[in-house]
C-alpha cells in the first residue's frame, strides 16, 4: 500500500480508539453509577496503553520515515506527518513507568484534591503535588523539545509555544489589564450582579440554555446537552459532540454562559471540513485556539449587548418576577461586571487573564526554579495581593481552587491566550462583516459560525497555531486586539 | 507465568474489551444523537474485530491446551478452561469473511426489517432473511458441534442442548399449555384488561418503575435505569449493570412488568461472586437460565397476589382515578389474563410458551429442511392456527414482528426454556422457605434475592445448565413444574 495511505489508516483507527476513551470518559462524567470506577478504571486503563501502544510502535516510525520522503505532498498529509511524528517521538521518549506513574499520582492525586479543597487543608494536599512535580519535571526532561523545561511542558497544549513567547505577551496584556481594571474601579457608576444573584428555577434554565443551543446552530441531530459537576465538551466520533452545563439556582450566569461556552468548543468540532472527519487531524489546532473559540462566543457574542436585545424578552418572560423591575440595558451591564475575585472560574473576562498569570509565574517556578511547595500557598497570596489587590481568606478559595496541578502544567496560559486570539479572530471577521451583530438581535447567528468555520473550524489541526493566526489575519499573535475590544466595551458599560 | 493465571489475565482483558463494546451498545440505545451512527459503527467494529483477533489467536490456543494438562483444577479454573475453548474453536471454525458477511447482512437486513414491518410487506425483507439463513447454515456446517445444523445454532445460547432435548420438553409443555388455555378459555368468569387500558401519565409510570427497582434491590450504586425503544439490560463491568424500559401511555403493564423483567436479569449480573468480578466467568449461565430469572421475577412474583397486596395502595394512590373503582383482586385478575394474541411480546406467560413453539418448528424447517422463505408467511399463518385457532391479519402481526431472524437461529426456544427453568428454580426455592411471598406483601424481597443468588447468581459461567439445574433441584429440567405451577395460579384466578 501507499505508505501515506497506511499512515492514514493508521491513524484513524487510533483516532477511532481515542473516541471510544472519550466514550468511557463522557459516560462516567454524566451516566456512570457512583459504585462503578474500579470497572470503569479497567476499560480506561485498557483503551489508553492500546493508544500508546499503537503510536509508540516501531512500524508506525518506519511509516513516517517513508512518507516524509515522498514528494508533492498536500499541506493535509504533510500535517498528518507532522502530527504522526510528534505523538509518535512523544511516546518513543516517555518510559511507559513514567506514563504510569503519572496516571496512578493523578489518580490518587485527584481524590486527595477533593478532600483537601473540602477541607481547606493543603498539607493533605501537598505530598501528591510534589510527587507531580517531580514527574513532570522528569517528563520535561525526558521529552527535550523545548529550549527550557517548562517551554517543553507547555509546547504539550500549544505546539510551538515556548516560555519566553508566553511571557512576553502576557507581560503586555497585564499592563493593560492592570490600567483598564484600575479605571473601572474609580468609575461613579458600576454596574452590579445582584439581578443575577437570585432563585433561578434550575428546570427553567435548563430549558433555556436548550434553546440558546439550538439557536448558536449547535447540531442536535450530531450533538446532544447533558448535565455534569464541571462542563465539558466531548466529542465522541466526528459526527458525535456532546456538550454538558451545571446549573447553579442562585447565580444565572453559571448555567447560560457555561452552555455557550462549551456550545462553542463544539461548535468548532463540529466544523471541521469532511475530509479530515474520523482523521487524527479532526482535532482543535492547539487548547488556546479551541478556547478562543468557547470565550469568543461565550463573552464576545454572549456577553455583547446585541444577543441580549434578542434573548432579553425570552428571559423576562421565562422569569417574570425577577426581572420584571429591569432594563435589558441593566441586564446587560450586569453580566458585565468587571471586578477582582479570588476564584478563577468565576472570574469576569478582563481580570481572567490575572488569574492566568499568576498560575503562569508560579508554574515557572515549580518546573525551572525549585519552589519549594511548602511555601506554595504563600507565595500564591502574595502573588494574588499584588495583582488583585486582595488576599484569599483561605487556601480552599487560594492554592487549592483548581485541579490542573495534580495533572500537569503548562495548560493554563492557553485559557488567556484564547481570549487573546479570541479577539483578534473575531476583529478580522467583523471588519469583513461589519453587520454581524445586527444578526444577534435577531437571534440569528449562521453567518458569524459560516465565518468562524471558513476561517477556522474547518481546517482542524492542519495548521499550527502561528500559521492559523497569521493566515486569517495577517499578522501574529497580538494582544492589542484584545485590549482594545476591552476598552471599547467595558469603559461605556462604567460610564466612561 | 503459571499457565492458569495466564489464561485468566489473558480473557480478563477480553472481557474487558467486551464491556467497552457493551458502553458502545448501551449508548447507542440510550443517548446516541440519530446523526452519529456512521462513527459509532467504526468503533463498534474496531472493538469486534478486536475481540475475534484476541480469542482466536495462536497464543491462547497453546495457553488452553497448557492449562489443560494441569493437575488439582478447581471447579471455577475447569469452567474458564472450558470456556475459553468453546469460544476459541468457534473463532478458528469460522472465516473472517463469514463473520463479516453475517455482520453486514444483518445491519442491512436489520433496516430493511424495520421497513418491511412498518409496512407489513414481507417481499421486501425476503431476500435479506434468504440470505441469512444461507450463511447460518454455512456457519452451522464449519462450527459442526452438534449433531445436527439446527442443533450446533442452539447450542450457542444454551450451551449443550441440542434439538431433540428441546423437542421433547417443548412436546411436553405443548400439550399441557393447550390443555390450560382450553379450559381457561371455558370459564364463565373470565378477568379482562380494561382497567390495563386506560391514560396512565408517563411520567408517574416512570417514578413507579424507579420505586420498585429500589424495592427489589437492585442496586442504583452500581446500577442505573433509562428509557429506550426495547428495553434491555446491559453489564457494563461486573459493578456496572444498566436496564432499560419503555413506557405506553395507554396500557400500564408494557413498563411495569418490562422494568420487573429487566432488572430480573440485572439481579443476576449483579449477583456474580466476587471471585468471579472481572472474568470470563461473570456471565449468565446460558440464555434460558438467564432469561430464567427475568421471567421469575417478572411472572412469578411481579404477577403474583401478594406482590400487589403491597403496591396495588401505591398505584392506586398514584392513579386514583384510573383505579379508584377496583378491588386489589380485580387488579390482579386483569394482570393475568390469557388468551390467544398475535404478538409475542405481548402474550401472558401460559400462551408465550406456544409463540416460542411455532418459531422453535419454523427454524429447524429453515436451517434443515430447506423450508423455502417465499413461503415462510403463509407457514407462519397455518401454523399460528393450529396452535391458537385465530390467524393474524397482517404479517406485521406475522412473521414480521420480531428481527432475531435476521441474525441468527437458536436464539428463540431459550425464551421457553426460562420459563421453565424459573419455575423449578422457584419451586425449589419455595420448599425451603415456604414464608418467601409473605416478604412480598410486605415489599420485601430480599430473601428472595438472597436465595436465588445462593443457588444461581453467584455461580455466573461456572456450572453449564444441565449441572446448575441438578444442582439445585436435584433433577434434570422438568417442564411439569412450569405446568403445576400455572395450573395453580391461573385455575383460580378464572374460577376453577
Amino acid at each position: 500500500m501507499h505508505a501515506m495511505k497506511e499512515l492514514w489508516n493508521y491513524f484513524n483507527e487510533i483516532k477511532t480508539i481515542q473516541y471510544i476513551d472519550e466514550l468511557l470518559g463522557w459516560d462516567q462524567s454524566v451516566n456512570m453509577p457512583k459504585g462503578s470506577i474500579e470497572g470503569r478504571a479497567e476499560q480506561s486503563k485498557f483503551i489508553r496503553e492500546l493508544i500508546h501502544k499503537k503510536i509508540k510502535s516501531d512500524k508506525v516510525g518506519e511509516l513516517i520515515k517513508k512518507a516524509e520522503k515522498l514528494n508533492n505532498l498536500s499541506q493535509t498529509e504533510k500535517a498528518l506527518i507532522r502530527e504522526a511524528k510528534r505523538e509518535h517521538e512523544h511516546a518513543k521518549k516517555i518510559p511507559d513507568e513514567l506514563v504510569g506513574e503519572i496516571t496512578k499520582t493523578r489518580a490518587l492525586g485527584f481524590i486527595e484534591w477533593e478532600k483537601a479543597r473540602e477541607k481547606s487543608d493543603f498539607s493533605r494536599f501537598k505530598p501528591f503535588l510534589q510527587k507531580m512535580v517531580e514527574l513532570r519535571i522528569e517528563f520535561a526532561e525526558k521529552l527535550d523539545t523545548g529550549p527550557t523545561l517548562y517551554s517543553t511542558l507547555i509546547d504539550l497544549f500549544e505546539p510551538g509555544a515556548t516560555y519566553n513567547w508566553v511571557a512576553k505577551i502576557f507581560s503586555q496584556m497585564k499592563s493593560s489589564i492592570v490600567k483598564i481594571v484600575k479605571k473601572l474601579n474609580n468609575s461613579s457608576d458600576k454596574p452590579n450582579q445582584s439581578i443575577l444573584k437570585k432563585y433561578y428555577d434550575p428546570e427553567k434554565q435548563w430549558q433555556l440554555s436548550n434553546e440558546i443551543i439550538k439557536k448558536l446552530n449547535f447540531d442536535l441531530n450530531i450533538g446532544r446537552q447533558d448535565k455534569s459537576t464541571h462542563p465539558f465538551t466531548s466529542s465522541l466520533s466526528s459526527v458525535d459532540t456532546r456538550i454538558t452545563t451545571r446549573i447553579w439556582e442562585d447565580f444565572l450566569p453559571a448555567c447560560i454562559f457555561g452552555t455557550i461556552h462549551e456550545c462553542g468548543h463544539a461548535l468548532y468540532e463540529m466544523g471541521f471540513d469532511e475530509e479530515i472527519h474520523g482523521t487524527f487531524l479532526a482535532d482543535g489546532c492547539s487548547m488556546g485556539i479551541h478556547e478562543s473559540q468557547s470565550r469568543l462566543w461565550e463573552n464576545i457574542v454572549g456577553r455583547s449587548r446585541e444577543f441580549w436585545v434578542y434573548w432579553y424578552p425570552i428571559f423576562k418572560k421565562t422569569f417574570p418576577e425577577n426581572l420584571k423591575d429591569y432594563s435589558m440595558e441593566e441586564f446587560y451591564r450586569s453580566l458585565n461586571v468587571v471586578q477582582p475575585s479570588f476564584i478563577r472560574v468565576e472570574a469576569d473576562e478582563i481580570t481572567y487573564g490575572l488569574h492566568i498569570i499568576l498560575r503562569f509565574e508560579l508554574e515557572k517556578m515549580m518546573i525551572e526554579e525549585n519552589l519549594q511547595i511548602d511555601e506554595l500557598p504563600e507565595i500564591w497570596n502574595t502573588k494574588f495581593e499584588e495583582l488583585f489587590g486582595i488576599v484569599p481568606p483561605n487556601d480552599k478559595e487560594g492554592v487549592l481552587q483548581d485541579p490542573h496541578w495534580i495533572g500537569g502544567y503548562g495548560y493554563f496560559p492557553t485559557y488567556a491566550l484564547g481570549n487573546l486570539y479570541g479577539a483578534q479572530i473575531y476583529h478580522k471577521v467583523l471588519k469583513d462583516n461589519p453587520k454581524l451583530p445586527q444578526d444577534y438581535e435577531k437571534g440569528e447567528f449562521s453567518n458569524l459560525l459560516s465565518c468562524l468555520k471558513e476561517n477556522v473550524y474547518q481546517y482542524g489541526k492542519i495548521y499550527r497555531a502561528s500559521e492559523l493566526i497569521k493566515k486569517i489575519t495577517g499578522e501574529d499573535l497580538n494582544p492589542d486586539y484584545f485590549i482594545k475590544y476591552a476598552e471599547n466595551k467595558f469603559y461605556p458599560i462604567y460610564g466612561f
